[in-house]
């Protein structure tokens, strides 16, 4: 490898990670990811009935927050928070005083590399963000910064220092994330292929994030990490993590950061039912259509310098281009703002030493 | 897969396929290549001292061209075609009448895979080159075309036709492809890491292509891939398939073409000798910092519908803006000429029909 990553016999970044879960129910699938997640806090966001009580299996270290403890700590700020949807996870990313999240949600298991050896997600994570990323060139040979890697022949020596990382994507053995249309075409379709490999995503390329398996650097993104109004009273649904995908994109383009995608992979055991995904997607297949050149379009102005800054700027060009679209882009836009509002009070310091930073 | 690639039992393309050889040895690598490169016909660039014979194992198609050959074809305009150097592969890019091209080198053997298989490399590329590529969103279980993979949750399905694939790079297993300053920094270091993966480079994204183990289709791209002038006489070396990268790339982008990277992989036999090569790359480490955002920030003008065309605007764009770098760059400008009216003179069916095409 390029660079040498940390690597301790304590569990990397113990203190300065949490671990995000949005759930309806029980939390029985952690007893699978005791011996990788238990010295790590959780921070649990509860979907839908605040009066439901969620069990968590005994021995892990957490903080539950359902739909009341949302109210009452964002007052009327709270309508940034989507309900009855597992876009609700980004309070937790909110609320948080770690420099790290990890976020999975609970229908996720521990897969199997090829040689049968259960696959540490987070640990595999935790090496991607914090080794650097190389949007600014392609490297055939993938992440440089792997172990038995590096950067190839042809590949500018300027450029081998690679950016800071914001984001780590991981994949799905098993259940592979369709979308409704896919879905209900497919329906046995699994995804078996085990790749060995990260990579980062070049700059100026979109790419379809998914929420379900992965982690980011709070201090560098997470203000972009918003995962929109769905669910409950809104016309869309299964487009949070996209929606924070494309805008996170876009700001660590814009502020010369990396997002990395391949490993891990975690098992996927359950589909979601396609019938029900078809309805909640619906809308969001014709408008990301109208959205996604949007944001391939899209231009920061240098000025804006923090995540902050940029996302503010992304939410005025929202309201001014995709209004048009349908007006829960206006609503959206607004949520954007009242967002980094609540980010901001919630996080002052970290506010403060960003604005510093950049 | 989203989309089926035909398969058959007669060997794929077996009549519109060319496999083009540079050596200055006798070709017992083709031993091992039997079973996959016997139906295909091979076309030898025989680089350096012409009045030495080179053996091709018998029952092999070939035809072979020494200097004299390529002096007597060419005339004058055969200063184009580098000499003592691997960079003359491209000649055999030029004479052939077929639709696609796989070049490799002569010191490269059948890799296996991690089942202990070998790798059919052709079969891969021509299914690379025959299935359609996705440069323009990053899919995040890579190229959708392949059994077991597809589009995945937020893929735009505007997107999905793809765009035609013009290149398929493919990597090699054990000895990696560094640069000497890498060569003589991990001597020891080979690639043993099998990535079971097949992706589109993203529009707007320079990779440094490889020219071991290449295939591409003449009729897309063919007149692009000019390997530049390397070798006896020239200040530089080991920067031709690099040249021919950054070009090709440049021009795909401008006319909507994708290149794939990824599988297959050939076994990658002997490193070159580390100090050579230093000597060989020496100018071009210094060269291709200016050279790369040279080619980032090119743009071709919208009445460049062929390839010829547009390669004759970067001839000018690399006498205008180069030239500064080196005098070299101006001649290498001349020569990019040179060679698109070489091309044209013996394609001149293909290149009417590219540019009734574009």
């Amino acid at each position: 490898m390029a660079q040498p990553v940390a690597v301790s016999l304590t569990p990397l970044l113990k203190d300065e990670l949490d671990i995000v879960i949005p759930t309806i129910r029980n939390l029985d699938f952690l007893e699978m990811w005791r011996p990788f997640f238990q010295p790590y806090h959780l921070i649990i966001v509860q979907d839908g009935d605040p009066s439901k009580t969620i069990k968590v299996p005994d021995g892990f270290d957490y903080e539950l927050y359902n739909r009341n403890d949302i109210n009452r700590i964002l007052g009327p700020k709270a309508s940034c928070i989507s309900f009855k949807d597992s876009a609700c996870r980004c309070f937790g990313y909110m609320v948080s005083k770690k420099k790290y999240i990890y976020t999975i949600d609970d229908d996720c298991f521990v897969a199997n590399d090829p040689s049968g050896k259960p696959i540490n997600a987070l640990e595999q994570h935790i090496k991607n963000l914090l080794s650097p990323s190389t949007p600014f060139f392609f490297n055939t040979l993938y992440d440089p910064f792997r172990e038995g890697a590096d950067f190839v022949r042809g590949y500018p020596f300027s450029l081998r220092e690679g950016a800071p990382t914001a984001a780590s994507h991981g994949l799905w053995l098993n259940i592979p994330d369709y979308d409704a249309p896919t879905q209900l075409v497919k329906p046995l379709e699994r995804n078996t292929r085990y790749v060995d490999m990260v990579l980062t995503i070049p700059k100026s390329t979109l790419f379809p994030m998914c929420g379900m398996n992965l982690a980011f650097d709070r201090e560098l993104i997470g203000p972009a990490m918003y995962f929109g109004l769905m669910g409950d009273g809104q016309p869309i649904g299964r487009y949070d993590d996209m929606w924070a995908g494309w805008c996170s994109k876009v700001i660590c383009d814009h502020l010369g950061l990396g997002i990395k995608t391949g490993l891990p992979y975690i098992f996927h055991s359950k589909a979601s039912n396609p019938f029900v995904n078809l309805r909640k997607e619906y809308k969001g297949i014709f408008w990301q259509e109208e959205i996604i050149p949007f944001f391939q379009n899209a231009v920061i102005p240098k000025e804006c310098t923090t995540v902050q800054k940029c996302y503010i700027e992304l939410a005025k060009q929202v309201k001014e281009k995709l209004s048009k679209v349908d007006p829960y882009f206006d609503k959206l836009a607004d949520a954007m703002v009242t967002w980094i509002q609540a980010w901001d009070e919630l996080n002052p310091a970290v506010a403060a030493k960003s604005n510093g930073k950049a």
